[in-house]
């Protein structure tokens, strides 16, 4: 599969995000990386919800952030999520979180699809439906 | 049962719980609350965890807060916590943060058992060991 | 001043913010109740940021909160906001945290004015262009 | 300057910290490793706050994270802290997570030296006792 086109969710930070340096503290990016990722499902036609319903967990196993600028407090963010590589046993998303025209910070997260039993499975035996769903919706995306 | 004795705990304040005003943000000394309520349980001889894994939860029904004075980043503050109400269904911990003589938060949570399917049960029906436990240790305290 | 309208501002619960009960870490609401006092804030014509920036804050000093059911993963939940009482030195905001009609969390949190060296002061000395508007908000709200 | 000795501290699990997967949010692996990084300057003879006295911020540029095995709640959890590199502009962490032999997560962090103003400086030239005192500690580090 090639890299899917980019979903935009916006969201608005919140005080608590924030700490006593004035800006948003870093770890918070990877809560909206998490929304990004899962506005992204959502899209797809399944919430993550229905996924975990099916006994199946996508926890993330590798994370890569950049900082270039900090968001602040009450800043309008927007979170940029596109699906680079998905196979029947992991996916890895890209993010960008900007404010406006600036690029505040990028990542990468690696997940993999787990049983109940927290073994890795293989999504297009245990879940063919939602396996082919996502490889369509990636489609789907591009030709927008 | 009558009030038991305090029971001391220590944390030290994490830079990710400050926020912009450059002190504690209001909502961590919940999380702190629930360390100290966590320390009181194992003092009385279970862990949290062990209660859970009896199908047993005590989730927060209800919260009182006074805010006196900030807690700063890097901080050691003692959390002090005691039980001020014990019955087969429901407890009263009682919380003051104190930083050395300086108390800085008072707090009061009520907590009630529930199953696992988030119903009501009376603690010496379900769980006649540990309530006993519960109410023994509760004695010991107090003559200590 | 009398009790003004409520404000209500939605948001989606974080999967961040669940915890291994299955639902929302209680404490989670007193990150909403901020949202929801920020956003009416905001709708009174201020923004919590241009408040600070005038070397004003209004820090917590009491809370009190009733939980009577779970919000949920992925539930988009309602936060109401009003404000119950008013004065040169003071705030309290009740909120209530709905998911549809269901009435989850109830709560009052109270406030008061501090300079930058943390200092009570009274609001209609410090910045009275802010205390009209504020008092003139609350009663545009009423007459909605 | 070469790679310093491990510096470990340890921490309990707080229930705050699971989600609803029953484990660790992976997010509060980024406070932990910061956690260890607090520890690992106070064990060179400063504190980060005596630093942020002095003007300077020491904020995350880069991360990179991976996770084995997950933590759950009440775990006693090591946070292994070392410097790989140290120079008058930036410094770069590695930190392992075990619970006992077990390694849970491994990650890397780097941050470069910022003024109040958010500019970047040369640390031997804005701090120099400061700059002379980490490079020393590291070396004492080295032949514990």
């Amino acid at each position: 599969m090639e890299t899917t086109e980019w979903l935009k969710h916006s969201v608005r930070v919140r005080y608590q995000e924030t700490d006593q340096m004035g800006v948003v503290h870093h770890g918070n990016y990877l809560n909206w990386f998490e929304i990004g990722r899962t506005e992204y499902v959502r899209e797809m036609g399944y919430s993550y919800s229905e996924i975990e319903k099916l006994g199946l967990y996508l926890p993330v196993v590798d994370v890569q952030m950049s900082f270039r600028k900090p968001a602040k407090y009450d800043d309008v963010i927007d979170i940029y999520t596109k699906v680079v590589e998905f196979t029947n046993k992991k996916i890895i998303f890209e993010v960008e979180v900007k404010k406006g025209d600036d690029l505040l910070v990028t990542g990468k997260t690696v997940h993999v699809w787990l049983n109940a039993e927290w073994r890795t499975v293989r999504l297009d035996e245990v879940a063919p439906e939602l396996y082919e769903r996502l490889t369509k919706g990636a489609v789907i995306d591009k030709v927008k």
